[in-house]
């Protein structure tokens, strides 16, 4: 068994008892978004997690243990992912990547945005014109020295 | 002369001169975001704004024309981008990219968050921990329909 | 059992039975091309649609809930597909590519057309000359906007 | 002088003469289409087309003789494009590529839809709920025979 | 089962029985290149071909009805071939590719010549310096039109 | 100077004075395929083929020098050609490269069909229902041995 | 069962037999490279030479049958070697591969190392400074010819 | 300039004065493969062998300085080559690579056989049936240690 | 069974067992370095060794005959890994590649830093900011010389 | 004039003056590492820095002005590098990758070494057996935590 065996197992029981990741996320009492890439295979749990985990899919014992495993990392099946949604993002990335850049460099000097001292806020914004999805990302500045 | 003779010379006049992307923005009245990606080659201006651009960066004529043409988008030199700062954007999509596509899904169904429809607003939280980069994303949600 | 199971079980299903698309599309009330693609894992169907689906095929429950699920998209193998018959399509990208765009732009400005808000129908054009496949696209047209 | 040396000549003309692909293709009385197509470097023009191309945008001899050759076709940077709005019809390709085979073979069996004797129709369909993009394709079908 | 496992299953059956494609092909009444391509899954069979082929291979029913669906075509494992022997033939392709665009080009006009209506013969030519491979190549020519 | 140079040398002067490959084949008194493919860089000439090459093309000293050198030879411009007629060969290495293997190794055992002593003939076919291209290929066959 | 199950099968039985492929060669009376080659699924075997290597390793009749059939070749994973010890002949190629083109053409003139007609000998070359891989390859000369 | 600009001008010199690499190795009182590689731009000279290029190809005293920096290594275009010779040794890599792993492990353990402590030669070895490339490859053995 | 299946097998057992690499090199009597690279299947194991690890995991007399059979190495996924841990590591190599070589080469002239000859060191650093992660990596320099 | 121009100005000076990275380091007053990385065009200098730099290598204003500015990082040609000292590092991820992963989250947890709060050393380490290059990295550990 490995952490993609358990991803599957968890996402195939979510779909068969019809569970919402904003209610498993509940359970664990963190956000809805660390809960769902943690389900998706992408972060590590502690062991109570895990069992919580375990017990609202039904896993194995195995598999509440390759939860608690720092898993190797990356979702997508591609370098450029061909799911409308995500390439979507992607997008975001190609065509603002260097706006970005400069903005954030304006702003700060050289350094990066962090992708791990990070979270991210998905949530919908209601509109007149049709609602609209609002994501917040916040991520530490971390700049480069010399030495 | 190409639409990316023009962002070279608007880049090179930028740090002759000493520039900010956000007193540019100023001038047109316009978003830093929206503006710096129009200067980098992402955007369409109008004639005003075009002419705006043109005397800020000093350009000739046949620059200011261009920047009135829709061009032709994708401002990276790889389908993987090897800038670290813009990288950890990538890599934010690599981790999150399915978990960004079932809490989106969760929430509106099956469609997409626009990349056209769409805004951006990149700026500094303070933290005593170290100071933070806060960006928020509004994309107007696109849902399927069957027909 | 994954979404791709599926798939392969209703392609499976539908060689045995001898069955034609517009023919499940009928007992959907929906086209041939949407429901061609609901059924080759590239779209989401309401649980009516899924029941009506995985009696058609004698499919199992699971797989009836996983039609209900949003699929991750993208129906080809590699980023340039080999098949002749889908060849052609990314061909007439490639070859009219740059001329799509400058003729939408043209009439409609900077922005895009929607391949979300979209629908799609192929027919039989018959022509003395040798019948003809007479393809009408209909996408909304999403405008670029400065902020 | 290349092909693609005259594309960029052709290009430049228009921007700074501000003219219109429709109104180039009422000078060869020809598809606003095919014209693009031509001028972008994908078609092969007779003499007397290439005269009132090379009239309309100043051209040398030199770019006048080579509008005459057979170009090297594919007018697109990577095998994916990354401008958004190409990208949406590489998308449909791929979200429903699979689709389009399906219901071309259900119609017409085993062949393909010629990119070679094809049209194409770009046009504006109005509507209340947003303005669309209409496209119709043509396209011979062309059966594979056993021998 | 997919076609791919059709494949694999007349395959093994050939090399078990000690079968030889000029043999098959004469049970098809037609050509040995076409019955291969058809045996290796890139073509499709009528039901008298198809029970023919699941006799002589002793196939299942289920592979018998998959001979007579459409097959994704594309018979290699990677873009650029690994098996010194197919590797050669795309080498001509691309140490030869200019050229045959050229003649083909000088003596017809714009358009391509069909791999659709297309059939190949291959056979041994006998030289004292050394049987060669002869292979005669014939397609229809498609010009390309303006409209 | 580079071969690439003289390539681009000699297609801008055939442009220019509209010669045709099969005329400069009869002054080299050598096939139409192998002088096609010596101008467009990937044969070798001897000192008098370069001089009336040289001579045919108006070519300065240097370039005549350089038909003499073995070129660095690959004549396109992408691991898979974007040219609609290039492409379809790459298509039938595609479609029937495992036939071709097939049947090469049917007649012969294993080895390979020579791409260096090699030679292509390429002609005009008429056919009532639409003239082909009839190409032919012969290379010598090359067994593999055991040692 | 295909021909890489027929390599699996030998190289799991040469583990736990502990055999040394030097010996398998004496068994075979060809050299230790042949022999390697065609047991690692890049070369055919005889039936005489396969019913060797089926009693040799304890392989099924039908593992027996595949040897004696042409394989598709090609060992590696990628298309760049990841094994340090393959990766320094990709480098080498990589480093001289223009050297081995200048030095084979001034030698030879226009043509090719036949890796088809060839031979590998790998051996120990002792040194006091170290021991040394010594391999002599040795590939008939095929030149081109203009015809 | 660069070092690949002196890799031009060094060949350009090369091919205008008919040199040949064997004289210009007897110049450096080197061996042919390492003085030609070192002119491809693969090696480093010393002060000595720059100043006796220099003299020999009439190079400028910046590209006699430039012969003396270690260069950025790697003389393809390409990860899979398009030279039909230098193909062939990618092939050799690609068909035995495996065999060559086996091999030297089986004779020295886990390690790799050097490609910088290396040597090449490459001569004729006449042959009545056609001559032979011959090639002697010595690298040294580098074992892997635990530690 | 293949080395990565015996990969998998240890992998799994430690995380059922919940051992430490740390732990698992002690009783190899090695760094946990290479340790830990040879129970991810890079490394190959003396009978001894083999032995110990079979042991320690449970594993099958198969296995522990694999683990002292030479790996084909390499333990990344694709040529850019998605690990965000790796990636750092990757990053280091393109952002301060050409850094490293210009360094090595001004102190110790043309070679490379052996990764054969070679060993690495993990620690944590202690640092009142934050602990550092410290790693010493030691090559033998391996010089280029001319022959 | 980009930043690319600036790198290959000042390398260029640097040969033609013959100075060593560790001089200039020194009149930076900081590491040879972060110096030499500086100026391959892979850090922002301040604009004493960059004064140092241009009176050094004899820099005109404009590229004193672009070494101030943050550059677009990423100094390698390829995503896998051909040159062999860079590969060895390249090759270290590759094996090593996997291993570098178990050890830091065995001692940290789940979280990546900083390439960004970052270090690096480099230096000789005498060695009888043949002089070794010694490099010590050192990396803020960053942890992912829930939220």
């Amino acid at each position: 068994m490995t952490r993609e065996d358990v991803t599957d197992l968890i996402y195939s029981a979510k779909v068969q008892k019809g569970l919402k990741w904003a209610d498993v996320a509940k359970k664990l009492k963190l956000s809805k978004e660390w809960t769902t890439a943690a389900c998706m295979g992408q972060m590590t749990l502690t062991k109570a997690q895990a069992l919580v985990i375990g017990k609202t899919f039904d896993l194995p014992a195995e598999a509440v243990a390759l939860l608690q495993v720092v898993p190797y990392k990356g979702s997508l099946r591609s370098s450029v992912p061909t799911d409308p949604l995500i390439y979507r993002w992607y997008e975001i990335v190609s065509v603002y990547g260097t706006t970005i850049k400069e903005l954030i460099h304006e702003e700060f000097g050289d350094g990066i945005m962090s992708a791990i001292d990070f979270s991210m806020d998905i949530k919908r914004e209601p509109d007149p014109k049709g609602d609209r999805v609002n994501v917040v990302l916040s991520g530490k500045f971390l700049p480069y020295k010399s030495y």
